[in-house]
């Protein structure tokens, strides 16, 4: 069984995940040298309080001491792993059902295991590494103080400003293990926080822990009379937040990157690296603003701050993932909430729209589509012809990007991303363009084209996924 | 300065209520040998930790162990008490602003303490109680089990029961007290929360604490679009609960108190004390169950219900404050959610509403006006003149009760209570009868009368509040 | 490999017990239905967090509920399992060497598993049971109160009364459970504790945890100075007590056992069940009092206990392990402590000594010798011929028990019982007798038909231990 | 009523000091602007938990926040305060009975609050400083990883190295804070403890937590059988420790400090700050080594630290306050402790009077004398009088320092020292010389003058008191 997965271990409890393997992770981590002091912080699953206990006791096997922070969401991890330099640790599966759990680790600097430093605890947890002898056995303490330490530095780095009259915010803790992070940031802000799934509850019973468009966008009507400035979602973790208007729905990741890239920016000039499947809102706003954009693999755009080094980067993301390095190197939704309520207070705006409009953030027609091919043998060739096709469909390029798929950039400003997906037996294609219509001929042209390669190399597309 | 009001302690901080004033009630209270272990939960106000340690050091000058429970609803206090044979305490205001602070106690058997004890605290307060000699200091300790008994005690007497689909219920917490409780209660028993308003944060940001009808009355049209079974909302610190109907709004608590008689009924007959104040819609269902209404004095139907003995009471309540007898003699509003959930889930009924008139509790026109005169000194007079002219006015009553005000009840099932109110200087009159053009003609009648007689006093009507 | 030995589990820690095998251990016991509530304790040891953390995990995993006490004496395991109806657990390998580990379990009446039980859950924890779904997972609370209750208890049981002057006791708690315990009882009862190695410490540095009398004997030299009135010394967990006084050292546990046999039935006639190696000293008071002795199987006189009926026996002991029925149904080295210390400073004696010869307690001479046979395969035969010889060799005795071995008593009062070791491959002989010459004439004649059998079947005596 | 005294508040519970005063210190220090953070550990007293909640409520009033670290030595506050940047609190009453109490504050650097921090205290105090509004006050935390950083640092300070054999210390904590620190750092340093009274408990039922001769020289007999390199013994909160050769008995506090002295200034040359009582071992060793005396006033050696700089001083002391500038600007039994125990393990002497012999120590006859004088107001004339005629009395001094008393030196190598004491109506008067005659002779001179000018001024000598 393969522990890691892309973002951090995230299997299902118990056939997946039990105790006896929290342990022996706690063993493993512990023995391979990342540091003596680990600070584990758990998501609010029925289940998060036996893996931390279980994996506490192979830590302490291994001769580490483990702080025991409790429930706190993924970000106070690394936070906390760079303040007191040891390893971070967050117990959680992030949005998956509560059925799920999983582990997320963070280097003495902040920065989440890369593949590599996964990969050796992968290779390491099946060799039953030995426990040290029982006059090195470490200990565990339960401590909490860092969860005000991490409250009150992030007030202190987004600088509280008194707006003008009392904004409501409505933020969406998904039960999970923001409930006492995220609404206080808010009023402490000054914002006034109209709280929902708040309270900590690992069943998740009102909605799934994930930011779904479809489940969030219902709120956009049931608070509107509230008229508040924005409405906040987060994961069960809170290293993600999704964000609505109260009038305009859903808004999207790509213009959020923008926005957070250009406040990064107005800060100091640097590089902003993102996933290739973001768009050109990004890359007009960073023009702008005098900064450099570099697009890397999807879903580890954190391991390539860490080549390049935090302080070359003055903001990387990609969607649902976005990393702030003067507040830190690693993926934080709280972060999130306390720039926008902070900005959406001093900025004498009524909803998060007006603030992207204000900031001159631009939003244009977007779309992602997902094929199931069988059978998936052919899928590799199906990819290879789509891609030498592609100029007689489209025309010439601009500009060709292969590092994760292939990514090719017209001079009218649209785009289009064909890639593999590493999860699932999928070719998805992300395009975007200046207009809908425009956006439409494209994605038509290129379907029907993949179509026509499938059927020519005598497959069938199995199922399309919009969006 | 008096300390205890007509709910306990309820005082502003820092004016009133300090951590010095909370030392000396610790030690005035551990003093005078209501026992020797405290059991204290206290709410989410920003000053709750503060006079719990200042009232737990007082204690243990006194030679008491305290048990600090930490967050918890208040009737945890009473709970924990009758379970330990001690005294609970909670550091609470109830459903104040977040400036006030206060104390609730509650003796070994669960009964909140009476006017005479609060008597004796208030007397040997002043007077500086000695400490213990060094060496029969007593100790603090941590601990949160009993909020786990808590739980699964109650969901055990209600007794969780499959329903038929899944029912959404809005939980509103207040921010306070019962944000961990109530919505595992409805998750528990079966139910879909949907929590607002459900982290802890005594600032109260978004609503006042108190659950007044006009705030919480938008929340039918806030959540109409998930059709919610029920919406609940605490006070502070959960002794109150407010129901809503999603569709025909607040739910009125003489209904409320009448609905649960019914089911305390159901069980066992026996004795219903209720306030002076309450309708005839409890009397009707009390006389149909073969139980016995008892009218007390408002604000006070626990004590009376300590002297009959609470085995000879199913069911005592007033306005908001309501005691079920076999689950405990304290008034408790997280035991109302449970009941109520487990209703209307165990019930093939849509919304609160439906419950209601399934259980076929009767609705009838209610109001209230309150009358301020001047010069103050006139009001007994006053009062007195007025209840010497109802016969002339309204004709003979079929009862006269006299325990709290005067309330006359008519052969046509109105009846009408005019009390001067205990805390503030007016004159209260309350009136029900079975159609609204009666109730109006009654209270325009008597407000006739009443200002005709103040003039005639030469005062004058200062104001005149409605319901 | 066996977990349980004579007296629960007891391995070596990471070789033979690591934190893998204790949430093995938490799962199996928490699956087997003995209850949902657990009470954990462990001692000093070095590896003693990490296997309750471990085990708790895995209890958790089975759905139940543990109350983390954290360090505390063995007896506190079943007394909170008994007070609290639930399971008591200690994480301890009592007086072995610190690199060792282990686990003793009482059930919700306070007694501790019996061989049925252990070989239940011997037999299912390779078994590999299946941890219960993620919405059915346990919790784990840290709570020290009931240490603060056992104390109170076992203070009011002896009950606590004025002495004659300060009188000093030496306590040596062995670094172990025990520290901040027994001082204090002996404290609390009046008397003025001189403690030595009564910090925590798993490293045990000073002696091991084995209340050894070559060890302890050496005290009475050294503690001379401050006349003490008892010297006592407990083993690492402190279900057990060793008794020196400063004048004629160690004391004898047969005179322990029946010095609190008589405290027993001064209270309440009844039977006294203690195992078949324990001398006339007990059979003599007890029959002084007016109970009735019984013995039973050495290692198992607490499932004896169980069998009967704790309300059926008035006390039951072995060499190191004294149940008081009216206390509790455990093993308690700490009520010992409580018991003597009151005794002393109650009775106007100035030591040990003086108080077993005020309570009329015998001493007669006594003695052990234990015999190591080659080839091992030969023993049961050696010890068949041994018994049958006994007739010849000391005449016919008055009485013969085999419950346990083979013990043969005589009309002049001495007695012999010959067993095979349960753990080791020796032949064990102990004796007794009304004066020292008699005693060992005894010892010489079985000894040397002992050998002389051996040497007729062609084996050999290895190794000869006395005492 | 003056709060703070020579060292600190010490003061009766509960006549002088309680809770109320407690809460209103804790409002004060917090409201003075010395810091936000409070790190407070206290001794094993009975009323110490108490006053530390009392002390925290007053810190949150003044919207502090406090970490309570629990039992634990005085000189952690001092760590605490300086790792972290906080305040530190040690509630303590150091060596005094059980019922006296008290306070030591540290600031941001470690150093003790000087004369001037504790006179803006006391002026404040009665002020009745007001609480900050309700929505800033701070909280309380309890967190006891600052030990186990503590231990850690200490021993990586002090390193520790493999010795010969292993040696056996004495170590007796008072049943005192430091019963979990200074017997681990024995045992950690692969010394082998023999721990008395190391068992936490407030009524010091033993001894005295007083450090007196008298009661711990009958140690070096008791424990003469066991052959220990040194007998160690703290004080109530672990600032002090006096130190007993199991041979030779109580070793004088100058040599230790001269000791010290020669140990700082091996590693760096610098300044020695000590009182100016102390003797001319320290003169001796610390020009052997290159180092500077410099002699201040008795009882507030570390001001003076604190007013040259800590970077500049590489020790400083005075009888039982010893100051090892490397380690940290505050005094520490417990560093001495680690330091002596390092020494004596690795140079390969038996004992600690070797060891000073070894390190070449000297050791001088020394003695002290206090006169009360009736009546008290003619004092300050008679030690005018008797400085003025010592000239006559014993010659020309070498050098005369008159920072604290009359310091008169000669060039004999003898000195005396004549004081008015601080804190009770005596005169002083201390004397070394380089034999038993010549001490003699010096004091009997200066007494018989001294009686001469009391009876010349009418008064009388009431008391004379020795060493």
């Amino acid at each position: 069984m393969k522990l890691f997965g892309t973002a951090g271990i995230r299997l299902q409890y118990p056939m997946e995940l039990d105790g006896a393997l929290a342990y022996k992770l706690g063993l493993t981590v512990g023995s391979l040298g990342y540091g003596r002091d680990f600070f584990v912080v758990h998501d609010t699953r029925t289940t998060s309080q036996l893996l931390t206990y279980a994996f506490t006791a192979g830590v302490m096997a291994s001769g580490g001491i483990t702080r025991i922070v409790g429930v706190a969401p993924t970000p106070l991890a690394a936070y906390s792993a760079r303040k007191y330099k040891g390893v971070g640790v967050s117990v959680t599966a992030s949005h998956n059902p509560p059925d799920y759990n999983g582990f997320k680790f963070y280097d003495k600097e902040g920065y989440e295991f890369t593949r590599k430093e996964e990969s050796e605890i992968e290779k390491n947890i099946w060799r039953e590494l030995k426990p040290v002898d029982w006059h090195l056995v470490g200990k565990a303490y339960h401590e909490r103080t860092v969860v005000e330490e991490y409250v009150e530095d992030l007030i202190s780095f987004v600088g509280s400003s008194p707006g003008r009259g009392v904004k409501t915010f409505v933020i969406d803790c998904a039960n999970g293990a923001s409930y006492n992070v995220s609404p206080r940031i808010i009023r402490s802000l000054g914002g006034r926080p109209l709280t929902i799934n708040c309270n900590p509850d690992g069943f998740f019973p009102f909605r799934t822990p994930e930011p779904r468009k479809d489940v969030l966008e219902e709120y956009a009507n049931m608070f509107r009379g509230v008229s508040p400035s924005a409405i906040f979602a987060h994961d069960g973790d809170a290293d993600r937040l999704a964000v609505i208007d109260p009038v305009d729905g859903f808004v999207k990741q790509d213009r959020i990157l923008a926005f957070f890239a250009k406040k990064a920016l107005e800060d100091k000039k640097g590089r902003v690296i993102v996933s290739i499947d973001t768009g050109r809102a990004l890359d007009e706003v960073v023009e702008r603003e005098g900064g450099v954009v570099e697009r890397y693999v999807l879903g580890k755009t954190h391991e390539r701050v860490k080549e390049v080094g935090a302080s070359q980067v003055v903001m990387a993301g990609e969607p649902w993932k976005l990393i702030y390095t003067s507040w830190g190197p690693w993926v934080d939704g709280i972060l999130q909430v306390a720039i926008l309520t902070s900005a959406l207070i001093r900025e004498g705006v009524t909803r998060i729209s007006k603030l992207l409009e204000k900031e001159n953030i631009p939003d244009y027609p977007w779309d992602r589509r997902s094929y199931i091919i069988s059978p998936p043998d052919i899928r590799e060739n199906i990819y290879n012809s789509l891609i030498e096709e592609m100029k007689s469909l489209l025309g010439d390029p601009e500009n060709i990007t292969t590092i994760d798929g292939t990514r090719l950039e017209y001079a009218d400003g649209s785009w289009v991303l064909i890639r593999k997906s590493g999860t699932e037996p999928k070719i998805r294609v992300y395009a975007e363009a200046l207009s809908k219509e425009k956006l439409e001929e494209m994605l038509i042209k290129i379907e029907k084209k993949l179509v026509e390669i499938v059927n020519k190399m005598g497959g069938r597309v199995v199922e399309i996924t919009y969006g």
